[in-house]
């Protein structure tokens, strides 16, 4: 069955690299059209979901990140047009240069081909992720969870008939409809047909795509992201933005999840740090230094130091210098955001340098590492690998490059 | 073992991250003064390699490719001068944005960090890896074959005493000495402290790195290329091209392997370069209408067609039109080097927007897909991956990137 779903992703492949700015323009609109006026439907299959969830026994958080309603589409259909103003990312000239035989090279960006995505239950991930690959020429193969799969068929339908009206090939988004789990792992090996897979989801997914996929990956890694509070630090600020990197969405990977502090400010500015997260009841887990400065502190184990908590809790520690903060963070970071607080601009320069991350800030909250936030206009998530793209996934970093070299005879 | 090799890297990784283009550019300086001047030991030490390489039944071809010599080793020496003289690759601003909240983005190149080279006989790569990864700020982890171990050995050796002459980190250039199969297999695996892998090698290679390996890779992969011979095209420099990248140099992976003509003009083409090709004694394998036309041409079977020769042999089609070449070449190809002969603008610019490879050409012969020939300087090979790089793989393309963001309190 993939074998045929790879088969015609790949020639929906070849067509839609040949289709120009405006025809995709035109079936993006197409289809925030369709889900719009269809969304009464895609809302009744998304209530069968959510019923078979609560039987299953969801969890009230699962439960909501998998509901659809009225609003939840005119947000998606929202951000679809969005995309559709969006610059085309494909074409683009990135060098051009003329060689002392006249050949002429230009590198372009191309579409990648066929993108996989493996995601877990958030329908909208499907309008989503299909919508940023087209955009980017390139064909999706969606393999959404088990717990969407109504509102997922549902949706992937509505897009492939919009898509087959626009005058371009359905099998531009197919949605892989059995969900059994050996049905992903085959997915992850049909190197024959898929260019790329990105999997969204938590670490075990990521985890499992690393280990067996054969198809190169594009990991949007967990973020264990930290604050080094410098001894030139502006406290106030200090606290501000730990504040606001732990508290505005603990659940997020851009979220702080460890403070650092110089032990020679660490007396002045523990107190004023932690009085500003007990607004909102955060749990500081600390060394014994730390305690000893916070005695609400609860006393933190091994397993804090590079935790990614999701939750109103941070870990605390007092560091000797900022080599001791840079070190540890390079040790423990999962290579998403880190920050440095400090008014010392050497100071600064020295961290963003040698913090080994997708995103260093300098005064600045770690929760800023986002495409919209950057300017990109979309994302399909973070990347903290090294490789093709490092920190948001924007539509640019959806193609690869091809060369094109015009000569008149040339040989070698 | 690995586990130590790869804190050793990883250590180094971070000093080398650090350091600036002049202290490199003495480290690369100093690397090929001393490969100079211990060449004669380096070349006893490959004449032990030889001589245990005879006795085990090596075969000509790879006892040449195994040999150095003070001349081979003056060679290296040159390159790496050339290298030393390229620019950094580290530290290019790719963009600066501003964002209305004031926070300032710039996307800069930076060390990918430790990258594993796992490669085969020639003795050489151990040197002009080591260099190109020093270059561009990454550590090496080098893992050659069993055939070469004592020249590796020499090398690697020179070039740490030489790194650390320098006052670099001798660990930025570590060899694996143990040549047993399990520990390639470990290496793959290492993902904890190795951020990329390139394999250089034959298919063998690359089919096994691509099925084990957790750490990300770059493929260099096959190359099958084609020739198509348009409807439009000037004959004689169909003929020329096809010569060229034919007989040039078959063994490599730019070379074409096939041609496809156009049914027009395929009785007054074929003739032409098949004379062409009978200078060097080219074997056409050509199918039954091909030799209706070129008698002396040898049936293809199923097999011939996709098949990398790397010998004086061709492949030969009839196409009805430019579709039926461009669907063949996408269907066949192992998208490296593709090339269209036409005096038609409109077929060429549809050719080459069509062709899904890393390089298409119009008009020119594909041999000259090559790092050098693309005026890059030096490369580490072709990759035919569509992530991070696709063409040939240059300094440039041996770094990541890191988002610096430089702010005055912000938060979200």
């Amino acid at each position: 069955m993939l074998e045929e779903i790879g088969q015609r992703a790949k020639a929906a492949s070849r067509v839609l690299a040949c289709v120009g700015t405006e025809e995709k323009n035109s079936a993006l609109l197409a289809i925030a059209d369709a889900l719009d006026s269809e969304a009464a439907w895609i809302v009744s299959e998304n209530e069968k979901d959510l019923a078979a969830g609560r039987e299953n026994g969801l969890s009230e958080a699962l439960l909501d990140r998998l509901a659809l309603n009225k609003e939840r589409i005119a947000g998606i259909t929202d951000s679809i047009r969005r995309v559709a103003s969006l610059p085309d990312p494909v074409g683009r000239i990135l060098s051009e240069t003329e060689r002392p035989n006249g050949l002429r090279l230009t590198k372009v960006s191309v579409p990648i081909g066929v993108i996989a995505v493996i995601y877990e239950a958030r329908p909208n991930v499907t309008a989503d992720a299909a919508v940023l690959c087209l955009k980017s020429g390139n064909v999706v193969i969606l393999r959404g969870g088990k717990e969407a799969i109504r509102s997922n068929i549902a949706i992937s339908e509505v897009m492939r008939r919009a898509l087959a009206g626009a005058g371009l090939p359905a099998d531009c988004v197919q949605l892989i409809h059995d969900t059994d789990r050996a049905v992903t792992q085959e997915l992850m090996r049909l190197k024959k047909y898929v260019d790329v897979l990105i999997p969204r989801g938590g670490a075990g997914l990521i985890r499992a795509v690393v280990e067996q996929a054969t198809v190169p990956v594009i990991e949007t890694g967990a973020g264990t992201c930290h604050v080094y509070v410098d001894r030139a630090a502006n406290i106030e600020m200090a606290a501000e933005i730990i504040y606001n990197a732990k508290t505005s969405r603990p659940s997020v990977c851009n979220a702080a999840e460890c403070m650092l502090v110089h032990r020679a400010v660490a007396a002045q500015a523990l107190p004023v740090i932690a009085a500003r997260l007990a607004e909102r009841h955060v749990e500081i887990r600390g060394t014994d230094e730390v305690r000893q400065l916070l005695p609400a502190a609860v006393p933190a184990t091994e397993d804090d130091w590079g935790k990614e908590y999701n939750d109103y809790i941070m870990a605390a520690r007092i560091v000797a210098d900022e080599e001791e903060a840079i070190s540890y963070i390079n040790r423990y970071g999962t290579g998403h955001s880190e920050c440095i607080v400090t008014e010392d601009t050497a100071a600064a320069e020295h961290f963003l340098r040698a913090v080994d991350a997708a995103a260093v800030y300098h005064n600045a909250s770690t929760r800023f590492t986002d495409g919209g936030e950057f300017g990109m206009g979309a994302e399909i998530g973070i990347s903290t690998q090294k490789l093709h793209v490092r920190g948001p996934i924007g539509l640019e970093e959806l193609t690869s490059m091809k060369y094109i070299v015009r000569g008149n005879g040339q040989v070698r």
